[in-house]
């Protein structure tokens, strides 16, 4: 079957494994904007999982990319993100730490809602070839969910493990994974379920 | 105060009256799709209010907008999809009746969810001056909600009049209301106390 | 190898023969706006080498698509342009009625110089499953080269076929190749011997 | 007049001088591609008069942005590009000298030929109320013109300082700038001719 040719300036190292990528949204952050101090719990509950679930993406060689606001307006990089979460300390911190980005993971800085939105993000996956998506973070019920709406928007298959996003309050999450299975056709399953490419 | 130059092949007519416009979502449809029948009777119910609405709009000089799915493949025509409702008859030709387009509306054909997506809506807006987005039609929780986030990303206000999105189910709908109120930042209220900017 | 996943609401009929798609820019207009009288005579010129390779493509299973201008505001359809040009009359209608479209045929209606730029044409490849773009119509230095530039952004393969492509004076279109193949890493070949798919 | 409400999270600091913003594609590199070594000379030549101008630009208040490839993968970060730049000496280190980033520049990392592809581009002119770009950098008949004809389809006003562009030969950048005048609309002039919004 044809297709496209691979582009001389690649965005990405090797192919993804079976096609998969993990997406992390919004994890890494300094916590300073409204609704932070309620939002925070929540994420530092999933930061657990989500850091295991990466551990096992990245032995069945499925690429992990962070996509993260850049609140710092259009002068900071991904690692001053970085820096300044880890220099406020406390549980904002704690995620970073336990989700520290590895050398060879990718990240897109997104000034909006979707990660998809004024980002290379939709040509990296092109890059990786791609073609499904597990999409985790905060907060599910805002850019969670309009980035796997984008995902959606740009064909790729999307899943959401259920214990890998999370909102201000658990009652906004449940409704939130309502809302992915029975409005926008996109499945939730809890993470341990996903079975990757190759052995974890 | 610098703004940019007026295009010279301009998309769009006279400018928006108080930089409002009116969106109208999949209301024109031939309704032959998963799901039709759950949705059209809700749809219909808010067509006389979107009808309204519209009335006003057109009298204050607010520029209003069809955006819908193209379901022929990428081969027809707003148009053939006026035309293809109506000739099926029945509620949804009802709804068409009610909401047929004038000639000095716009449209645009969207291949996806979102009316930004692949569609010259943001571009036609910048020539219509528009700053300020009514978002109605349906499904509120699919691609009504789509839509308003997208505006959102493009730095749009929104309104979303509350008796003119329609869900599969009324508790559907409820909740992609407080969906947009809770979550996203997007005001609703009744159209009736919407003010438009000229005498209505 | 993993492929995204056929869309429900695929925009594109059966895949594209090898790949490949032939996009006819700017060839059905009324050839109402400045320089028309320029561009008309080189246009006309290249009209009956366009058809003949579109009748080529066609019987070898490349699907055909039309990105044209929508002068007429965004109220008007492809249909109308195809109309608004037979009804003008003069050489204009003459280059129609060689390029007339099929019924099976695709196009979209662009804002802008790029055939990618507020369209679904990147979505509708997709669904087609084409990566390589055989770029014909006019201006080469214009609209043409926009559109082929950003299909390379694209990261679709992209063919000029020489005699298919002119502007407003044979200076200029000799230029305009020699951008293609010097700056901007397109090939152009004459059309006769591009190698379609299957037997032509 | 409406204008779009100012975004809360907004990725500007204060608004442009005059409307004007000046962009600087390309021209802070490693110089490890192929054709770099015919590129170089030129771009050494125009980083002197692109420094001069960004000096009385930065005086005007009108904000500075660079558009960079990004050859590292999509890892790096415009630190990254700008010490490694710096790192590998010579030609290339010298000309990052004369164009060194300000705390209070701008940048954006392109995947692509075009600063607006991929990229949030558009969204910070807008948040900069920038309607007006001078375009910058090399090489002129690759991504310069690819970007400016960008900035024209999404309706900015684009002015070309002559001496500010480069290509890889004289005779390409000369014909660079009569594509830029005769078939794309774009002004182009010295630079020292340019008024800025403000005493220089």
């Amino acid at each position: 079957m044809p297709s496209r040719p691979k582009p001389r300036n690649a965005l990405a190292g090797r192919d993804a494994a079976g096609g998969c990528a993990l997406l992390i949204v919004d994890m890494i952050s300094d916590w300073r904007f409204a609704d932070a101090d309620k939002l925070l719990p929540p994420a530092a509950a999933i930061a657990p999982p989500i850091a295991a679930f990466k551990r096992r993406c990245r032995r069945a060689g499925v690429p992990v990319i962070y996509a993260n606001d850049n609140r710092g307006q259009w002068r900071s990089d991904f690692r001053d993100v970085v820096a300044g979460s880890l220099a406020v300390g406390g549980d904002g911190a704690g995620i970073t730490q336990l989700l520290l980005p590895h050398e060879d993971d990718y990240f897109v800085l997104k000034p909006k809602h979707s990660a998809f939105f004024g980002t290379p993000l939709d040509l990296l996956l092109q890059h990786l070839k791609a073609v499904k998506l597990f999409v985790t973070g905060a907060a599910s019920d805002q850019c969670v969910v309009t980035t796997a709406v984008a995902a959606r928007m740009h064909d790729y298959e999307v899943l959401v493990p259920r214990d890998c996003v999370a909102s201000q309050s658990d009652e906004r999450n449940r409704r939130a994974i309502e809302h992915f299975e029975q409005a926008l056709d996109i499945r939730t399953t809890p993470s341990r379920r996903i079975r990757l490419p190759r052995s974890s």
